[in-house]
């Protein structure tokens, strides 16, 4: 189908090594694996997979994933050290990237060494790779900031010891798209060897200049999945295919359907959440709440979105609240199997802009308990778990315990349990107790960020699945953290168990 | 000091009004008010305050901030309708902002009206708010997918008719920063009023197309805070304006100092956390964790570093962790005033790495903890609060109530206290049984999001201060919300008065 005109650019992958230098980070040997595999099912080209020198226990992982057999090619990082480049080789990696710095701040307050210094330490080294039979990749670090002529005589010394790419790391992402199209096109005009960008998000520029590369005639980019990394961090690899793929028309081996579950992935084994506003894989990213963009997308979706969701793995969201319009509301009921009337329609429309007037986000709940209201007994009486009585007890010298009172579909049953901590312990109470209605499992526990007090409201969002694979999410707020998790998962269960029964009841 | 060459780029803010319509978020009056007054002593040239046709609430929030007599100039959105314009007429705003879709798209399908129809709408409405002698700025909505022909059709009509200033939304976020160059150049070479950018961030590009908006000639850029907004978001103003001031040299009328403490602001009202990779006012923007990056900014920040961190009222930071260094480890224990021996220090670089590689994130209270095993005593002996004894219940229909025993310097003291939740009630006991030693406030509680199952590690992070306005953060990590609450607000008050009586004892 893909044309041979078509441009192909290569995905070498720094989540594992830039990104877990994100201040905070620490992967196990078992969490770097696993991102490894879901990275080589994702298509990425070359995983840089660590920088092997920096401790034993780095080493070893490197080691275990290069032992993997995954379709990615493995690289390791590593200075311009005999020391560093024999703990790579030991690793058994298809490329050793190997770096030093070349601006005139960092060799001398970095490494204090003189230019000389350093272009022969880089010459040694790539040719001390390259010995071994292994692919080399040669970075001079802060490229960006390194003086033109000292640049081109360093790189061109390295293309002469063999180097197998040249990547040119913007350190401290002080560039923008126009000064890196002119600065690849310089590079292109005296090196052979495949280009690759390097960016850092200092300014927010990450991304943009790692196409500006593309655009100058660069091969690779390097990225890192939810754009991990450094300080700002590295190019976002969702963002650059996407739009290399959608508004360029290129192509990468990225399989973009996978991008949403490898962030989701990424994001709860680093401990890194993603921002809601952030572009692809944010939680907002293709979700509505204006009238105007509801009634268009549910219209047709191009007049709000600039891709289907689907083409990176993830669903169109709709949410009420005080700017939503009517066809934004009725679509959300709809999905949860209620169908208002015009008029009731246009009066829920009308308190949900009322809560939001006040401040109010309007979560699930509340928009479940307007449209009861509003209904009558319609929506209320569907209400297939209740939560009657509970209780959490957790301490100093105390197992975290809760006990719980449910009335399940008009009857009632009681159940204690103990956990990790409160929100644990209450949750496996409730899974337990629905246990004797149906299967049902919390697939995802998600506490949104609270700022502010001790007081501030914790907003909880869970999904849970039931034995036939089927998910619902549900949310609360609440200033109790227990509370709110408890409400969301008591209104995540009915909203599934209403659908089921929904499902059944309708051809 | 600034010569009148420099270009100067107007900022139009639209975090009340765009950035509202981030799905879930919602203000109350207060709250906007209180942004409204802090964009305008941030130096924003013009408030988009918000839609006052969308709800009664809206058009008073947005009448009550017109009547503040802030420095900033306030504006309304408007649709081309007549209901719309006298909604913000009524406003008593400087400047109304008219938009009509202007895409075949959303021609057909948002709004369903014919080119012709668009075009006398947009007419119409400009003359009519002129005619009340208000300014009015136009955007064609999703400028960058309409037809050239027609774009520049209503573009020269809606200066005839007496625009102020043209704005030209990308609404679906679809260019890159070559596309838009070329689209502003166009629009220079026929529209004379001053042109004005609006980017959405779909693809990440948001802030560098508006760069590349300015490069050809706008006048004008729109952002939002921390890049809120519909989908993706929109510009982010501290992103944008930090690199028209360092990167382009060109000057706003924005005060870069307080870009961090009104990222907070808005981040905590609007109850959207910042990612913490986020350029400027993300958490680890500054902040450096690897043995390289770490020795590098010790001796000269430049080398790792594109800008001061207090260029935008903020502070570095250095981080603990396997890939750390000595000397970021060591910059850390002094700045708590502990002073390990070379030898200490190597053995304590040597344990936090060993942890790291266990996947576990190096805490401050493990810093300390590791601290104290390898230099004996000294660290241990200066704990002054000490917790015994604690326990936490909550539920329904019972108040969230906490009980505390705690040694304060050798002294028991027990304490009980109810709270809008446990975390509350729990630090609210702790801080009253404090006072017996020192007042000390809880001045900033945080929760980082968690994802995972509901027995995933919880990160608190707290900020206390004591009377003296003296502040300290501290962290723990935990799998009960609770006992994470707590262990982070003592460590917290055991830093607070370390701190004092350190900085009492030495010269």
């Amino acid at each position: 189908m893909t044309s041979d005109k078509v441009r192909s650019i290569r995905i070498l992958d720094t989540t594992l090594r830039d990104g877990e230098q994100t201040p905070g980070v620490s992967l196990t040997a078992e969490d770097k694996i696993e991102i490894a595999q879901q990275l080589s099912k994702l298509g990425v080209d070359i995983i840089e997979a660590g920088f092997p020198s920096s401790s034993e226990g780095e080493r070893k992982i490197v080691k275990e994933i290069a032992k993997q057999g995954l379709t990615s090619k493995i690289c390791a990082l590593s200075r311009c050290t005999k020391k560093d480049i024999d703990a790579a080789l030991e690793c058994d990696v298809d490329i050793i990237h190997v770096f030093i710095p070349t601006s005139p701040v960092q060799m001398k307050y970095a490494v204090n060494m003189t230019p000389q210094q350093v272009l022969d330490s880089a010459v040694e080294s790539i040719q001390y790779v390259k010995k071994h039979g292994v692919a080399c990749e040669f970075s001079p670090m802060d490229a960006t900031r390194t003086e033109k002529p000292f640049l081109k005589e360093i790189c061109l010394a390295a293309q002469d010891a063999g180097m197998d790419s040249l990547n040119t790391p913007d350190t401290v992402g002080c560039m923008i798209p126009r000064t890196t199209y002119e600065f690849f096109k310089e590079l292109k005009s005296y090196i052979k060897v495949p280009l690759s960008a390097h960016c850092h998000n200092d300014f927010g520029l990450a991304v943009a200049n790692s196409l500006a590369a593309v655009e100058a005639g660069a091969d690779q980019v390097h990225t890192a999945i939810n754009g991990l990394g450094e300080r700002a961090g590295n190019a976002a690899l969702e963002e650059v295919v996407t739009t290399l793929h959608v508004v360029y028309g290129y192509k990468t081996n990225i399989n973009t359907r996978l991008l949403y579950s490898t962030s989701r992935m990424v994001s709860s084994l680093s401990g890194v959440s993603v921002q809601v506003n952030k572009a692809i894989v944010g939680e907002n990213a293709f979700a509505h709440e204006s009238g105007i963009h509801t009634r268009g997308v549910t219209e047709q979706p191009l007049t709000f979105e600039p891709i289907s969701p689907e083409l990176v793995g993830r669903t169109r969201k709709l949410v009420a609240g005080k700017l939503a319009g009517t066809r934004g509301i009725q679509a959300e009921l709809n999905e949860i199997g209620i169908h208002p009337t015009d008029a009731q329609l246009a009066d829920i429309v009308k308190r949900v802009k009322e809560l939001g007037d006040k401040g109010k986000m309007v979560t699930d709940a509340d928009l479940i308990a307007i449209t009861s209201a509003v209904m009558g007994q319609v929506v209320g009486e569907e209400k297939i778990v209740d939560l009657c009585d509970m209780a959490v007890v957790t301490g100093i010298k105390v197992i975290p315990t809760a006990s719980v009172r449910l009335m399940l579909d008009g009857k009632e049953y009681v159940a204690a349990e103990t956990g990790v901590g409160p929100v644990d312990a209450v949750l496996k109470a409730i899974t337990k107790l629905t246990s004797n209605l149906k299967q049902i499992r919390l697939s995802e526990y998600r506490l949104e960020a609270i700022t502010g007090g001790s007081n501030a409201v914790a907003e909880v969002v869970i999904k849970v699945e039931d034995e036939n694979g089927r998910i619902v999410s549900a949310r609360a707020a609440r200033e109790d953290i227990v509370m709110a998790s408890v409400e969301a998962m008591i209104n995540g269960i009915n909203k599934l168990l209403l659908k089921n029964s929904k499902q059944g009841n309708t051809k």
